[in-house]
């Protein structure tokens, strides 16, 4: 009996999996169930592609500089996750939980607590370049029942693809705001048609793409996080029908069903400004 | 045709897991592979154990303080990788590339450049407490040539499970050297015995294994890194045969070809000291 190179690697590496598997026989049982499907892919990723040691180090020192660039304004770890694909994953199965519900989308970096109270049909464009939106949106339960009430916080990007927080000579908040739904669970408000923007990539996470030959952009859209008493709070995003990279969004967070027209109206908008203008119009159904 | 919403998630999760891939078609081969079978693994383990927001959240939160603890002098990652095996795993796939050699074990934290250079014989206990060890061993080539004037670095811990860099007191290097073997490949030196010793445990790593009730101990070892021109630079540890922690080291460093017999002696040490004394043999092969 005797054994090739290849067989007793194949052997000794079996077993090394087989240990470290065992090694957390003791942890409460969802910590040693995620532990052991985690050490499971982990490993065959690394036996599937003979990972050499180079290519670990380079992969250590990839994970720690994306430490080190996180701080209390940026996280560059959910960027990873996001450019691989894996928040927008966890949400898929989120949404799965939410029968019925209208699908969540990521909250992203640019939220930012306490959004200023805004009236039925205010302009959170601030005065802002861009073509006029009126948004007119209804917030129903997932039987279609208004939800009267809700609070609706709105944020996105000017015309450019930035947000207030990256204008450097932008004095308090703009394009965000809070509003609230009337009796009918409708809500109007007036803003400006967003551009599509980069993800931060001057870090890690940059180089990663740029190694890979992807780019970094994200399709235009406008963020909403909606809540109700005693209904699950929903994080999403209207995506601008026909805009650019809806088929490449860089953080793959675009979904068929809250890609919605952003339509140019031929007659005259309802408080009588001039020049054209857009309306988009959407029912966001609660769990 | 209906579908129920569990195949919905299905269909959804299956591509948007293959939108991802398909985001590394552009990448160079290595990269692209790499990437691809990175993004399957994570996807197929999110999937797997339907990872939930809020578990997603503490993965982001536990990366985000592994690096951040991390430092010039401490690196989590490298901890984290280590007690998911996935260190070793590396390295017995490295070892794979070196038919016939001695198996190479992690280098560890504790490797401090530039050690002092001692004479053959020398003893490098510096008068700590401890059971005296005399260490004879060979650096021979695959086919068992000896090699001369071969570089042996070694450093471990004292009877305590201290390095020289975490005693408080200790001023400059002791139980590290640098040695050379001599013209028929041999080297021999004095030492004490080492004490089993915890990684370090007051960090993310430390809460993961806590958590999941192991231990942090390493079973004991003599680190060395073994240099001669022309040849593949070793680095290993010997494991001390009969010592703690052997079938459950925190790190799973151990490999059974490199456990070794640190034998009590009878007969008088070769040096005239006085009392009990014990003996360990060895021959690396280089690569
Ligand atoms: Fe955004
Ligand atoms: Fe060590």
């Amino acid at each position: 009996m005797t054994t090739t190179p290849d067989e007793a690697v194949e052997r000794a590496a079996d077993e090394l999996t087989r240990t470290v598997l065992a090694s957390f026989d003791g942890a409460p049982e969802r910590l040693r169930t995620l532990a052991r499907g985690l050490v499971s892919h982990l490993h065959a990723f690394v036996r599937e592609n003979d990972v050499t040691d180079e290519e670990w180090r380079y992969a250590i020192g990839f994970l720690t500089r994306t430490g080190h660039i996180t701080s209390d304004v940026r996280q560059e770890f959910i960027l990873l996750s996001d450019v691989l694909g894996v928040s927008s994953l966890v949400d898929v199965l989120g949404n799965a939980r939410a029968a019925g519900a209208t699908p969540s989308a990521v909250l992203g970096p640019f939220y930012v607590e306490g959004p200023p109270e805004l009236p039925q049909g205010a302009d959170i464009s601030g005065g802002l370049d861009g073509e006029p939106v009126l948004a007119d949106v209804t917030i129903t339960d997932t039987a279609g029942v208004p939800v009267a009430d809700a609070v609706v916080d709105v944020w996105q990007a000017n015309k450019d693809g930035y947000y207030d927080v990256q204008l450097p000579d932008q004095e308090g908040p703009v394009l965000r705001g809070r509003l609230r739904t009337d009796a009918g669970g409708r809500l109007r408000f007036w803003t400006i048609l967003p551009a599509p923007y980069p993800i931060p990539d001057d870090g890690p996470v940059g180089e990663l793409l740029a190694a890979a030959g992807r780019h970094s952009m994200r399709a235009p859209h406008l963020h909403f996080m909606i809540a109700a008493p005693g209904r699950r709070t929903l994080v999403t995003q209207l995506f601008v029908e026909g805009g650019d990279y809806l088929d490449s969004d860089a953080v793959f967070g675009v979904k068929e069903p809250i890609i919605v027209p952003f339509s140019e109206q031929d007659d005259p908008a309802p408080d009588g400004r001039p020049g054209p203008w857009r309306r988009v119009e959407f029912t966001f159904r609660l769990a």
